[in-house]
This record gives structure tokens, sequence and C-alpha cells, in this order.
């Protein structure tokens, strides 16, 4: 079983976190992995669903998005089309139910951050690359918010990153790339706090259903990658954010 | 840790699996446990989608609503709203892709079968449930086609069956129903072969992230139940047509 | 003229009106009338359209739909194409527009019935039935809300029901199922209250027009269906909701 | 009883039809009925729908809008809202259906006739108006194509013309004006053929239910006002297009 | 160059304007140039766009329409499609950005005047003959609200009319019907107040971009023609009307 | 007249061209004009719109959207809303429009050039960066092509770059930034090739008309930037695709 540059079963490919990307948002990481390119903002609105309203509490929520030409063939812009995918819906969701794991609602008081992921280049593992750097934006932002007295306590509890997984010619893989994945017999996304707990486990077996000790080596290989992906995000956020977080933790 | 009406962590509600529901398409079921009640039906069309044409190769694609009144306060109608939702179009595509991991799309050749998952009652469970009828839905649909010599071999290559565990209040559950799954810590969604093989795991922790014992403890819920499942849903389809999906898988 | 079954030019097919099939909605009936079966289910908002508000008025209104595998040839789903169609649209707003005839607003109070008929099976007369339905689910919704105390005056004011009439090879008939009126020359709908009185009349003639004496013809056979049909609402309600309905006509 | 303007019961509004009003489509009538305003266009498309391919018959639709500013609070365009409303099918589809049963297919050939009946101005009997109009421009498209030699047999059979009639203050009226027909107690509108047979029938009581005798009044007052309306078509179209449909008739 | 009918190349099609068309808005226009026809209409609402509540000021907003018929091939319906195209949506905010530019929207108060554009029958030069004809109705409804009260001071400023010119084998050419613009190298349409001032410019050169001398000879053919059409904006307003335009200016 | 930074009136932004910075598409260039970014795309297609099939000839077309962080407040992602904005509409078709007079689509042959504008921040100006900027992503992809063989002839046939003027408390004023130009009275874009000639003039004066010699400052200022930013493509594209462009305009 050989990886595209002899990368082992157990590697990450290169990965890089960067901070500031643009200025507009409250922040702005530019997340790549390998080819896979994602702008990850986090913006705060003064106000959250209605759902919340009088609660105290507040929302974080995230939209995602393909820009066309991030793939091989064109992708149709959904504007266009007049409507997201499904693909599009369910990976949205994920973002914004795996950032909510971590996050103090009461906090955060009654106010929403908008993660949007725009993925610039897409060569497989978008999703998880998304929540990965979505969670550094929402810290940059939520950091701005206590900085500027806003808020009071630092909301964001714990780490939390997210890789994928999956088997290929019966070799469980870390970190698929889009030729692997595009032929992979199970495909698994994990997504684990600091703790080392399940945030989200979500496994498809289209090809090949799987069996127990396969899972078993998947979620070993995934909880791997998710502790060096959480180093980088600890770089990339400075040792402040670092120690609030580990301060909300306790 | 009381159930509703004294129910064990590891007990299902009562299932029943009624085909011939309705007569107009090939395959009809009328699935309920407890008080989920979901019309499964299959319909069989003379095409495919148009990346299929001309492989010889079949489609299985299904689609999923709850009726307005399936719910304590009535759901919209998506066609009223313009579109489906962001949870709708989850939860058709994994019915789909579940069910096409036990067909044999060549022996089904260049045609599609459409499951219609029509929740009529939602008390929890409705998408394993759809899965569990859909799959007898399904089966009774390539019988028919087999018995009319539409195709060959019976194109159906394992049983196929889903169920719905969680953890609520620290205790792990089989086949959450509403009100234990509106609070529930953890809730996960596992979708088995009849050779015990994983085709989806969905495990999703808003609430409370879980540890790997925890993990243990739900799979070995999911699978005592799936077994289960299946039995009643050999006795649905009757024992010819449970011949023809076991001369299929050897 | 031989219809189906040997059935007389003026006997209705077999009907059953089924009480209480889900649990969820304040009133829910199956209706079935031959091969039409439809899922009629009446659900209480508190709160009505906004050109009612503070005229202390309540409002009933309608939804229909096919349910994809209803008819022989899958009709798409609505919330997939993102919209109804004109015929959906046609329906519902008779049948809302039928049973607000008959029921006395203020003594509803600001609340809003709805009227779901999803149409589990098409053979014909799909909107007839689920008039005729969807009447015996909003009586016991309404003496639902009265039972609670929510209202005090029982605001169904007389019966309703309705029937289709059609002329075929130059018969007029009662109760046209598919295959007699996908090849009638002439199709109409009767809509009446107890008291005789029509509430609707829509006849349309698009392969032959008709003369006077066509007209009289169906209008008898009509009116005729129609009071077999009330015995039978009468019947599915009981003598106690029935009495409500005499009690609020005097 | 008074009616605006001293109106008779049994009196129409004063009635133009001015064909020729634009000269791009092959039929172009402006047709006033009081204040009711309606633009009728009649456009010949040189292919159908496609369930009427390769049949050798021809089809009419029709197409019905009112312009914002046609009624007294400006009514906002459906090409903002995204999606016409269920009145405005309705209409179009009464219009398309009326017309279809006098052309004689077959006749006309494989080619559409779009009728587009656009409200300029709305005082109340709008779509019956329409239809009145549509015919006359259905005829010059019509005889447009004949005097080519595009089509060989004239394929309008015979006239057709529409007209409200209602009930106000227990007093069948015909024609009713938007101040009559917003608070009638029982609208309904008559289309019918110059044989003298009824094409559509629609009758609608939503404030009260009508007996039989009141129905026998409205059906008399709606035929008299028909057999005005046609006088008033042959007129416009000319003695050579009239001899055109009574031959066709024949 | 030879136009159509001798047309020289500095003169306008016949233009009429013609006020009161419709009676229910309170400004209404049948513009025509040449066979171009457009139906300008103004309504007044009693409130405006939420960004401006509050602030006194009112808002003048423009949509535009092409009927079916108007074109020599029938164009859908945008209420079909289900959405407008960008053609129209740009000529919208083209029309309603002019008319602001003469508006006083501080005399006007905290309503909104909404002027619809429907051309009933297309020959070139569409958007600027609604815009000139849209001037036209604006005055007329702005006048009745002064003539009834309900605002003190006449609020349109000046004068506002717009013209197409375009080159066209080398020659600049002043209105072009349909036949000179669908082949015309440049396209330009200038929109000018009675002051002589630019609101705005729109030059298009997709096929053969232009020179400043060739800009030069545009900007003055145009301007001569928007002199002659405000001198029929005048004819078609009165004295009256002309003269608060004029007070409005000093 | 203090412009932010102190720019001077006839000085652009720091401007940057960065080609290949996404690897997927034929050309990529991320372009910023101060703190505007705006990725530019280039992807072929191997068809054309139906309206150029069998012609030999090719197409150009863009498409433009805002991230939704790249606004200060966030912009509501148009896939969300479910139809893009009359602004995007506009704005993608005068990028598309304005590429199409500097191609040679016989050149081209039968296939079609996407470009995809994607505004990452925006601080003004974002559709004349788009404009400049894919540009050079067109010059890269159309060299790809010729590279490979796939054309034969070059088919850029002359450079074509695009600025914003305006004027701000009556100071002309060169490429303005959104603190600007959202207080600017006049707002202008223009587009021009290498050859100095015009290929879009778009003035808007809502809040003050301008006059002649206004116009003129505007045009003179223009020409002067889009001069400068030429030089900055040609440094992006390298002295071998200048020459193309070159060789290709003679």
């Amino acid at each position: 079983m050989n990886r595209p540059h002899d990368r082992k079963a157990d590697e990450l490919r290169a990965v890089t976190i960067q901070p500031g990307f643009t200025v507009n948002p409250q922040g702005s990481v530019l997340m790549t992995c390998g080819r896979t390119m994602v702008l990850c903002t986090a913006m705060v609105e003064d106000k959250t669903p209605s759902f919340l309203k009088g609660t105290g509490e507040g929302w974080v929520t995230a939209e995602y998005s393909l820009l066309p030409a991030s793939t091989d063939t064109r992708s149709p812009r959904e504007a266009s089309r007049g409507k997201i995918t499904g693909r599009t819906s369910e990976i949205q969701r994920l973002i914004g139910r795996s950032l909510r794991a971590v996050v103090d609602m009461t906090a955060l008081g009654e106010r929403t951050i908008w993660l949007d992921c725009d993925v610039l280049q897409a060569d497989g593992g978008t999703r998880t690359a998304a929540i990965t750097g979505a969670f550094v934006a929402l810290c940059l932002a939520a950091w701005e918010l206590k900085q500027q007295g806003v808020i009071r306590d630092f909301p964001v509890r714990d780490y939390l990153a997210a890789v994928s997984v999956g088997i290929l010619q019966a070799t469980p893989l870390l970190d698929l790339e889009y030729v692997e994945d595009s032929v992979a017999d199970v495909d698994m996304n994990i997504v684990m706090t600091g703790a080392g707990k399940y945030v989200e486990i979500q496994g498809t077996a289209e090809a090949a259903p799987f069996d127990r000790a396969e899972l078993d080596a998947l979620l070993a290989l995934g909880e791997a990658g998710i502790r060096r992906l959480m180093e980088l995000q600890r770089a990339a956020l400075g040792e402040e954010i670092h120690h609030a977080i580990i301060d909300c933790q306790s």
C-alpha cells in the first residue's frame, strides 16, 4: 500500500494554520492540509436565534461552501442553483454542532458567532480541516470579545479538532487525500476534545462494511492524528489563549 | 433510571412490520416502533441517474418526509417552504447510502428503486425505523421484479437494519423514544448487515462528549437490538425471500 | 356501460372512516373510498393569520399532498421540486374553503385548525375523500377543544361532505374511480351541507361540453351519494358529537 | 338592491374588445369590462409539450397575471416573490382548459398557442374577461396561421365566452364588479360554448350555501350574459372569421 | 447608413406620453416610442424600507418587466421561472436610482413611491422609455399627494429623462430600435436632468471598443434627444405641475 | 480633501497580483488592492452555451461573490437566501462582458472559460479589482491551453483593466476605498483596453448629478490609473505571455 509522496499510513499531510489572513472578521484563519485550503472566519453578531432570546445564552453556527474552482471539475455555485446541496447542509450542521460542544454558551452571552468555512481548494478532508481551522478562528474571536471587555469569562472550555480516517485496500489510513478518499471502502470522520472524548464519530461504508477490529484500528489512528493537530492549534493561538482554554477547562 | 412503561435499558419498543399496506408500489410496508409509524414504499423506475447510463448498473435512492401532523407541534410542510431542511436531506442520504450497501447493482440492472419513507407519526427513532422498514419494502419490490422475470438474480445480498442508542443520565439505552432522545447526552445511530458488519455509525454528543468505554457499551446494545429487528424482518418477508437473501450472500 | 366490480351508476365504492389512526393530532382519520386512502388530520394552533388578529375569530385551513408512491407512476415529491403544483394548490384551497362554510369562527375563537390531507393511495376522488374525511377530523379536534374547556360552544354548525360525479360514454356516474375518471367527458365535484345546500360545484368538460339535462342528472346523483356519506360520518363521530352538530345548527 | 351606476341585476358592464392593441403577437386584444382591463395575446410556438410529441396534435395553454398597479392596493409582483400564487395558478389552469374545449387539436397540428392574459386594471371578473378576450386573440392567431398556409383547416370549432354571476343580499346578479364581488354570498363563474353547452361551472359559497332555486337563477343569468358577449366577440372578429368558426362547427 | 423609415441619425422615433391610461394608481402613463410601448405606473405606499424608518425620509423604487408577448419570440414569464433575470434586476435598479436623483426625500416624507414599468411591446430602448415615462407617472402621483394635502412641498426637484445612443457601422445614432440595437458595436444609455447634468452614463462595447471622439459624439446626440423628450414630458404634465417642478428647483 | 494614509487624488492603493494562489484551476490569481482581496480563477470547460453550439466559437463568462466575512457586517450567503442579489448579477454580467471584448472567440474554439471572482475581503473597488485580476487568470488559462496544444492561436487580443473613480466633496479621486465610496457623490467604473479604448463606462450619480467638466476629469484620472494597472498585469504574466498578447493584437 503506497500512499502519494510515500506518506505513512499514520502520517498527517503538511498542515499550516495561518491566523489573521483577512482582517475584517474577529477571527480569520487560512487552514491548509496538503493541497486542501480552507478560509475559516469567525464573526460575532449581537443577537441569537429566536429560540434563545431571553435565555442569556449564546449560539455558535457554521456555514460551509466549496468555491467553484476549488475542485478539479468546476462545482456550480450553490447561489446560482438557488439552493445548497444535501452534502453542504450536512457538513455545515456537523461543523456547528461540533464547535458548540466546547463552548460555554452562558459565558458567551446572547450573541452568535458565525463560522464561515470557505474551501479555496479541495483535496480531501475539507470538513475536518474546516472544523480544526474554525476552532482557531472561534478562539480568536472569543479572545477579542474578552479583550474588549464584552464578555468576562473566556467561553471556550477545551480544544477541539477533527480528522478523517479510512480503509483502502484493507489498510487503515490517516488523513485521506482525494485520490485515496475517492476509492476508499470506508470513510470515517472523528471529532474529539482535548480531553480525548468523542464529539462526533461518522463512519460510512458504502463499498464494504467493516468489522469491529477495523473500527478499533480507525479510532486509534484518528486519536493520534487529532493530538498532533491540537499541538498546531496551540502554536497558532499562542500561549495566552492556550491558558485561557486550560483555565476554562478546570 | 426509569424508562417509560418500565422498559429495560436493552429493550426495544414494540415493533410491527406490516407488508402490503398500500398496493400501488411494488413494495409497501407500514413499520411501527412504539408510537413511531413510518410508511416505507419501494417503486421501480426503468431508468437510472445519468452517471450510470450505459454501465449496466442500477441505483437505489431514498426520500424521507415528516407528515405535518406526525409531530407534537405541527411541522410546516417542506413543499410549502419551498425546500427541504438540512435534517431531511441528511436523513434521506443516510437511508439511500445504507441500503445501497447490500444491493448488487449489476443484478438489479439499469433501473432505480425509489424508497419513500413517510413518517405518519414521530416518537423518536424515525430514521432507523425508516431504514429497517425500507429494507423490507426493497426486498418485496426486488422479489416482484424477479418473479416477473425482469431480473434473473435476486439483488439483495444481506439483511440490513438500524437502531438508535444513546446515553441518558450516564446510562446507555437502546431505542430511545422522543422523551428520552430530547434530553440524551449522546445519540448514536447504527446500521448493520446480517453478517454483523457496520454500514454506518453516527454518534453525536452535543451535550457531553463520551469516552471509549461508553462507545463500547453503545455498540454492544445496538448490535443486540439489530439482531432482534432482523428476526422481525425475516418473519415479515417470509421464508422464500429469506432464502433468496441467504443464497445471494453465499 | 359496465363499471369495474359491476358497480351500479349510482353506487358509491366501499367507504371506511377510521378515527384515531394516529394519536398526535387532535383529530386523525384514515378515510378510504375503494382503493383511495387519505390520512386526514386536524391540529389546533393557538394563533390565526395576521388578517384576523384581534377580531376574536378563528380560521380553518387545509393542505393536501400526494405521497410519491400513492400513484401508479411515482409522483415526484413537491418538496424536492421546490414548489407545489397548481393542482395541489387548487385542491387545498377547495378543501379549506369548503370546511370554513360550516364553522362558526367566533365560537372557535382566535385559533387555527390545520387540516392535513395526505393521500396514501390515489384511485380517483382524492379531493372529495379528503373533504369528507377532513370534516370528521375537524369535528374530533373541535370536540377535544370543547371537552378541555378551551372553547365553550361547539363551532361546527352542520355536516359537510363531498363526492365526485361524471359523464362517461354519455352515462352519468357517481364516485368515479381512476380508470373511469381518466376517460370521462365531464368531471364534477360537489360539496354539500347536511341541510342540502351547495357549498361548491365545480364541473369541468374538457372533452365534451354538457347540456342542462346532464347537469341536472349529475346534481341528483351527487346529492344522493353525499347523503350516504353523511351517515358514515355520523357513525364515525358517535352520537355525542352528532348531537353537538345538530344543536349548533338550530 | 341598488347596483353602482344604477345597473340592472341582469345587465353587463360596458364591454369593449379591441383587436390589434399590440402587433408582435399573432393575436392581441385589449378587453375591457367596465374598469376591468385585460391584455390578451396569443403567440404560436412551433412545438408542443413533451407528452404530445409525435401525436400530430397541438396544445393551447394560458398564463394569467395581475400587474402590480392593477389593484387598489399594490399587488407584489409574483416574479419578485419567486412563485405564483395559488389563485393565479387556478385561474390560468381554468383559462387554458376552457379554451381547449373548442379547439380541434389535430387541425392545429404540433404547435402550441400561448395565451397571455395580463390584467392592466382589476375591478372584478378578471378571469371571465380573460377567457372572453383570449378566445378572440386565439381566433386571430389561428386565422393568421390559416392565412399563411401553415394550417389547412381553421381549428376553432365554436364560440366560447365566460361571465361571472353571484348572489348579493339574496339577489342573483350578473357580472359582479369588485365592490359587489367582495361582499357577495355566492360567486359563480360560467364558461359556455356558442352551442349553449357548459364547459365550466364553478360556484363557491364561502359565506352562505345556496339552494337549487338559487342555482337555477344564476345559470339563467349567466347564459343570457354570455349570449351578449358572443355578439361582441363576433363583431370584433369580423364576418370572415365568424364564418370560419361556423363552418368548423358543422 | 440608412435607418428604417429613413430616420436621420439624430432623430427620435415618434413618441407619445398618455397620462391616465389606467385609473387605480396615483400616476399612470402609457409611454410609446415607435413600437416600444411601456405602461408606467406610480403607486404610493405609506411606509418605507426598514433602513429609513424614523428618518423622516421617503423612498422611490422601481420594478420592470417584459410581458411575455412583448418580444418577437415569447419571453417566458419570470414568475413561472421563479426568479427575475439579471437583465431585469439591472434595469429596475437603474430606473429606481435614476428617479431618486431628482426627488427630495424629506419633502416626500416617510412613504414609498413604487414605479412599475411593464413593457407591453418591446422594440429597443425599453429601459430609457421606462425612465422617461416613469418620471411623468412619479410627478402625477406626487402632485396628487400635494393636492390631497398629504405632503406640503412638491418633492420633484428637476426634470429627468433618458435616451439610448449607439454606434452602428461607425455611425453614432440616436434612439436605436431593435433591428439597430441588436447589431450595434456600442450601446449607451444616458440619463440626464433638466439642468443638463448626468445622472447615469452606461456605455458598453461588447463588439468594438470606442475611443474618446466617439464618446463625445454619443454624449452630444444623447443630450439633444433628451431635450426633446423633456418638452414632451412638460406637455403631458401640464403647466401647473411644470411650475411646481421649476419652483422646487430654485 | 485628505484621503486615508495621505493618499493623493490620483494615486492607486497598493496593488499586488499573485498568480498560482491555488493550483486546481488553469488560471488562479490572488488580486489585492489595499485591503480589497479577490481570488480570481479561470477554469476551462469543453462546451459552450447552447446558442453557440456548432458555431466554432467559444465563450467567456464570470461569476462574482462576496464571502460572508468579507464585509464589515456579515453578508448573508446568497446560497442560503436561495438567490443572488441584483448587485451580484449586475457585477458578474459586467465582468463577463468586459473580458469578452478582448477575446477572439474563434481562436478559443468551442469551449467556455469560467471566471470566478470571490471577494475574500471587501474595501471598495471589488468589481474593478475582479476585472483586472480575472484578466490575468484568463491569460494564464488561455496560455495553458496553447501550451498543451489544445488551441493553436493565443486568443487574448489586448490588455484589459478596470478602475473606479469618483467625486467626493467636489474633488475627483482615483480608486475609492470603502470609506470614500460610501459617501461619494459620483461613482464611476471604467474598463479600458491596452489600446486605450473604452469597453465600459458606468457612471452613477445618486447624490449629485455631474457636469461635463467633471466627467472629463474622471475619465482622465481613470485612464492614468488603468495604465499603471496594466504594467502590474504585464509583470504578473511574464514576458512570454505579454508577447503573445502583443502578437495577437497586430
